[in-house]
């Protein structure tokens, strides 16, 4: 009868401080108990394009106040579930330190804060930044066992090396592919011309990946996309923002029309979670200041607060972890 | 073979005056004599996250100059009619005053403007405003006979009094369903965490609500839809532009992912006004300056002006009223 | 193996000067030895509700460098073909010179860039400005055998004369089906009032021209689309960006909600490249100023390249011209 | 003791329908009554560089409210003086027709506007649109005797002819200074390179030009700057927003840096106003949709009213008409 | 020799959870300990034009961020001094919690951290929301003995009463007025039209308020300005960002132009500082939504750290508390 | 009597390709033949708050066709000097080529185009980019004689190394100085807090720097403040866009507020152009995307033309190359 909002404050969006839909901020990486926690992964030093992907994690945050209403949960009445209850305990622990001019050193420091993560046995939820963020935390589960990469993704990000550079945005599921304990990849949304040319798709196939279109995957519609994954793989999401309809996301460096609508992206999550362990997110390219409305963002913390529910309301329907 | 263009002024949109359509001020609210009279209720203290939906009325009469080219009615040539000719009458009356700090005051003025549509037997046509001013217009129905309220919204609204709030932009819905003369709502559209909780579902559809969302509108399709209305209702409506995807309204205090497209809101209101009686119409939450694009005000006015076709073309074609 | 990355630059999109893709620009009018030349038409004092059409040009080129990544033309996945590769000779010619307050003579500076760009056998490709561009543009072909005209736009832009004006953004359609080598016209995507009134229909289906509405054509489906223009025909492309839905399009003039999404128009235009000799393209509305994101230059420049990718891939496969 | 506030509305700046201070329409020219009366010109086909003055008198209009608090006149505490108390009668005739493509009848219609205000014995007030519009607003005052004109502005606007063009926004002052009843010119403010070239100030000067930069002003100061306008003349004023520093009035078609500050034009106004018969004005320039945060219409809004307030002020003070 | 940065992290502004400076967070108010303590107040239904300023708080600390860069204090070249070091403490409590369409309850919580911070010894240093919050601020120190009030603003904020709004964002400095404990009030900046009618000015002037322009500031040069303020007097100043130029604070509801420069606030700040103890903070009326460059935030953050630095540089040189 | 714009094109400013004043692009590095040539460096990875810098090479091009108005050269009444005749040969070589994630290769290469430029005998004016891209462009002078550094800026950017960080935008000035061939530096604008700390500034007056701040610079005046730098010597200019104040140049990476006017830089440039060889400039961080408004772009192309303008005017003049 009584809940959070007859106590206590009202809480609107509006107000407080902006931790991740203002959840607990542990500032000591080493005393992190949670389920999940948040790293801000603030380096856009990898963008081809337009920059800004450094106040993505910033973005995000705010944008992620309009979901936090304060109740015990988020109802929803289409699934006649409540997600995110008070029993689901997530905490952010703010960002990975960033090093302007060194790309090495400030993916060292977004491995180090998802290895704390791992090490404290929550799910790893990281907000970037660019898509090379996915490079070194993905460097971080070298000792949890195999896992499969889903991209969600405008752009197959495939390219081995060009002028030197191997990491950069344009090159991250590249690198994932060489990691001896990514056993596979499922690219989904890959469109139009981009950084990775012929010769970058035939090694992508090559090395195992399955590549899908935005228009082959609605041809296949939500489950049996879903089934592209093989039963029973452990599966990290790495979801670039510009996966989305520039209509919905047009806070971002390289947009690219005929993304997903914001349907095709959650009902393939909300699959992927109940038939999947959920290891480890990055959600990235989220450049706020490219989009003055706010969608972007909005977008972002939408997503990501649903896939938490999706997650974590998997895990307690089956225990399955 | 002559019409207006042949004579007088030209009056491109981007000229003249912007009353709502450009039609003419009636600043005296006892001297009403229209078919529809627009109030503008430029109240937003109602919001909960972003205001600004009190520069609404200003925006969608901007907007609304756009599709108003002077011509004599508009003709459609999917539907081969023309809408809105020049046997239907609509005036602009301004805006109610709002008294800043005191939203007692302002939503009583509010009323007393709808009051005065009513009284003068035209259809008050509400530009909010947040969603709050659905209260009072609700309110000048006392004496008008039973209605049925459709709202399109993203959210349930449904809240019945937290911190002492009962007229917030959170409440309109329940506050509608307490109203003796309120025999139902048909609420569409709704999706996603908002400020109404898991019991605010609970005591709407005890209370007599239908509820429905964008993919159960859609799997639905329109003729179903609308038929969910009870045949022979009045039907007022009241549309949170929130309604809408924010690709397309993106200018609003609450943005909420997975809204309706333009032609799925378009062609049940034409349903709708086929089958029903309007009595009363209110179209809130637009807040331009979070869309420097532009588009939101321009669907807000697209939209309305379209309704208002509709609504009059079904008169005069069957004499309904 | 080797390609353009291994050598000289690595040319990433914010780099560099903004001609078309970054293609070779060609100062001299009598100088063009290309397969299709870009022609600016920065002309936008034919426009009825906002401007900034002037700077379409401009605009178009530089999220053109989005695409411009260096490879040996475009690998498309999805179609497994590479698409403008260095077979295709593009050249910029850089802006007609515009006279401000004087419309003739604008327009007479834009007609002599397409003879120019004709002479040379070259395919013209003209960005606006706004569509009455068009008018001197198709005024070019007077010399070049019969055509059709294949119009994407949300306006029918049918208006004979009004208050003088007959080379308004209003009238090109009007101007082009009274031009004795074009045979007729398809009008797709027409929707929602405008300043074409009813009489500018009647006219229009007088003269020659099939109207669709976005719903009819989405009935129709791609193909049968594509086959409404007559078997054989030379086409003529004149797309106007409020063709497509504001969702993705709001940086222009008069954006009109309802209109196509992305692949709608794109598969489209694959279908006219692979069916008929496209012999003129005109871009035209787009208003970078009005959209701070940058999706409404990003989709007029994929768009374009897709569609010369598409032209000139099927004319290699086909040897059709 | 009582005055607006106490009855009627609070009539808060964001509500209500937007003519200039919120002043009657007075729709039917052949019946102003009025001592000042405002007449939309939105005209931009005359510029050289961004358009968009074409919403300079909407957003004029729009931002006039913030100073429309309804107080019986402004009060302004240093000069412990009342402005435009309601013995000051301003009307609000709204917009000259504008022709799109054709600048000779969109002059035509403004200068029918200007006479209508001068056959009604009112003052003037024009709010462009580009300053090609003081050409017909000019015009206008041929039977009105013999007036002197202050330009402020950052350009000279002196270029006679140049491809034809003679009545686009750089020509204005050279068609002024060739207007028999125009006895010379003072401009103000003008720097830096722009259309006029030198012979265009050599020109000027022989003309009978009076031109000072704005360093030049300051190290005159106001009182000196003002006693260079012939004693005795009757004044009319144009005022281009651009003789404004960017900082305050970005919203501009040709901004040019090293403008005035705000006190400096409104003290010479000030200056103006006491010190000779302002017969009519212009504010031209105001492109709202290049300042999104309102600070050039606030700006022009703010000149407007104290321009206005000071020559009504000086009338009633010295009988001076 | 070494320094924060030498160890820990680089901590670039971009990185990061937004507290104010990036002090830490203080959850509990009753366990506030610290020299100064930041609240944020972000109630704007007190505001008469553009709403906006309830994200005041969270885009002061958002640009406060550019400010701590992870010295050990802040060096100023030009004083040769370090500011805030070390031995200062701040914290940042939050905000209070705002009740959306309750002005009462919403004053009641802010009036509530204040007497939190003061109970702890600390500085209130309050970011708003509209000046309204100003009111309840100053009712916190009914029991901390006589202050006078430096208020720095574009507009009087005396209105008593108008349609029964007293606590408005136009009524303030009238509130303060009637405060038993406040034994006047200096009022700088303030500037043409506003809420305040005449007889506003003169029950100021009555009630021991002292009045000046930006232009009579100027004309007595900051020592002469500062000692306008009774000496010995503790000094709380309430800091409008309006009443800087909207040059350099667009940001804002209620822009007035003729502002302030930087310099002439900061000062005249300093001079303050160092001759009276300042006990109390508001800097209030930022929204920065309507400053798309973050100007605005980024001159309110930089105002704030400044005041601080010179307060406790004060207090340490002095030992005046 | 004849010129430009009697013969071939009005060549309006909205027209045409963007390069630096519409002057001819040369492609070929080897090939310049010119008196100034212009390099973009589109490198931004060195920030420390916001990015977008890559992008001030375009906005600066795009700004600069404002003032390219075609006349044969550009006529100052102030000065009664044309300045930049056709007797001045300036050309733009495009950008460097900027590699992502790597700084090294990114300034060598910028490093590159400066030598180029140097080698032709031309002077090389760098637009960046952040401040990094001075310290590539200042070591192509390591055989170019003894020089000179002005810089004009905010920060004084003598940061030594920080987490390994020696060549980001806080460090150049550190690395100038340390140059052989650059005999001492002028700093002038430097204010507040930013990433150099005392010992930064000790550093930098031990190792021969000259620190001046806004008020300083303004209390010695123009002359005085050209005086301080040394007879005789060879000067490099180096002018960071937030030198200025935020009012018209917000557009920029880490604004400070209190920075120079436009006339006090301008006459600082034009006096040390009359003393002084000029060798270099680089004028840096330019974020356009941070100014809708456009303010930011348009000041720098219009200070970089008046100082090309003032440097080959004092050459003609003087013969001092």
């Amino acid at each position: 009868m009584t809940h959070s909002y007859q106590t206590g404050r009202l809480n609107l969006p509006f107000t407080g401080i902006c931790t991740f839909a203002k959840k607990p901020y542990v500032e000591d990486w080493a005393a992190i108990d949670a389920d999940a926690a948040i790293l801000g992964a603030p380096f856009d030093a990898g963008t081809q394009y337009r920059a800004g992907a450094r106040f993505g994690p910033r973005g995000v945050r705010e944008a992620s106040t309009l979901f936090s209403f304060g109740h015990a949960g988020a109802y929803d009445h289409e699934d006649d579930a409540t997600y995110l209850g008070s029993d689901v305990r997530i905490v952010d622990i703010g960002d990975a330190d960033i090093v302007h001019t060194d790309t090495i050193q400030s993916h060292a420091n977004i491995e180090t804060g998802v290895r704390a993560i791992l090490a404290a046995g929550a799910l790893p939820v990281v907000i970037g930044g660019d898509h090379s963020v996915n490079i070194p935390a993905l460097r971080a589960f070298d000792d949890q066992g195999d896992i499969h990469v889903l991209q969600i993704d405008a752009h197959l990000d495939f390219v081995d090396e060009r002028h030197g550079v191997r990491v950069g945005h344009g090159n991250p599921m590249r690198r994932a592919a060489e990691l001896p304990f990514v056993t596979g990849l499922t690219q989904i949304g890959i469109r139009n011309v981009s950084s990775t040319a012929r010769d970058g798709y035939e090694d992508a196939r090559r090395m195992g990946s399955d590549i899908l279109s935005v228009r082959q995957s609605r041809a296949l519609g939500t489950q049996a996309l879903a089934e592209r994954i093989p039963a029973g793989a452990r599966v990290y999401i790495t979801l670039d923002i510009d996966a989305f309809c520039p209509s919905i996301a047009p806070g971002t460096g390289t947009p690219s029309h005929g993304g997903f609508l914001y349907y095709e992206v959650l009902e393939l999550l909300q699959a992927v979670a109940q038939r999947h362990e959920v290891v480890g997110i990055d959600l990235v390219e989220v450049a706020p200041d490219y989009d003055p409305t706010g969608s972007t963002t909005i977008l972002a913390a939408q997503v990501l607060m649903n896939l938490l529910g999706f997650i974590f309301h998997a895990r307690s329907e089956c225990g399955n972890r």
